[in-house]
């Protein structure tokens, strides 16, 4: 998505060790018409698969996920880092390691918002490893849910998070797919 | 606004204490129509107070400050509760209570993306007692900037915040405004 990737080259910056960071328009200070041209784009390219729900994770998630959601008209669910007193104490929990933290946080569903039945989108900022989505994935298939799809602004190739989904057969779109960032250059699949 | 006060009676739930629980639409699993509704709302109840930017706080701020921020047109600033690495060494940071957490909690912002001379509309999902959205009216202005206005979508006036932000002079608006849940009941001030 050429919107998208204008954005990075302008505004992304490389941080080393594959850190990109895109504070400005995604992560802390959200554009929010690129996010809402996001989302119809992810909505669009996932119009097939049936989705009935679409999941992420707090906190960079939510923008995209809840503007792909809008395009689809479909409600979305942020799995919690921290649970909080208005859940209840029966929840879907699994165990995922964060970048930014350093160490496992949590994922938390309530069985309230995610059903057995339920076709469910996964809608992140980034894929990199997948290791988030794939505790997105425990969390939706635990509630008896079925994953149809895997929607990302950016995906980092080099990480590996595409191999790790593999197994799940859905198809996976990313906006901006990032083959190389060595030298602090950014590097398109496409180019 | 109507649409969101039926929801509320429709789905909110009184946990007692005067917590009101809205997670099956706003602060869990997120009805991104009805968020694009307030936002709208929120984008013409202040389109007049010449904003140059929308602050928030995470988590449950994003969604409605995303779709307040895609109808004016504005960028949007969350303050993040835990520092990434992607944020420089420099930050502004305040203490909030939590009522969520039952302790108080860091809002920082990078002072890059908040700077002298902006004119802030803050939004956030609840003006409770008004603290959280203090402090983010303190990161504002230490940053130089000036608060315009305040806007969320639940106000519950029983706990003061309306009075506690009284002293900015600046227009506060709340689409749904509670002014007793006794008994687990639900009472709309215009009621």
């Amino acid at each position: 998505m050429d919107l998208l990737k204008q954005r990075i080259l302008k505004d992304g910056k490389c941080l080393g060790n594959g850190i990109l960071k895109v504070d400005g328009f995604i992560n802390h200070q959200v554009d929010p018409l690129l996010m809402d041209a996001c989302g119809q784009e992810l909505a669009r390219r996932f119009a097939h698969v049936g989705a009935t729900k679409v999941l992420t994770a707090e906190i960079s998630g939510i923008a995209p996920a809840v503007m792909t959601a809008r395009h689809l008209n479909l409600p979305v669910v942020y799995a919690r880092k921290t649970k909080p007193i208005t859940m209840p104490d029966q929840v879907f929990l699994t165990l995922a390691p964060s970048h930014t933290k350093g160490r496992m946080v949590e994922l938390i569903v309530s069985p309230e918002y995610l059903a057995g039945g339920e076709r469910v989108l996964i809608i992140d900022d980034f894929l990199a490893t997948g290791a988030t989505i794939n505790g997105l994935v425990r969390l939706a298939q635990t509630a008896g849910a079925t994953i149809v799809g895997i929607g990302t602004l950016v995906e980092k190739t080099f990480e590996g998070g595409r191999e790790a989904l593999a197994y799940l057969g859905v198809p996976i779109e990313s906006l901006a797919v990032i083959r190389s960032m060595e030298n602090g250059q950014i590097v398109f699949a496409e180019d």
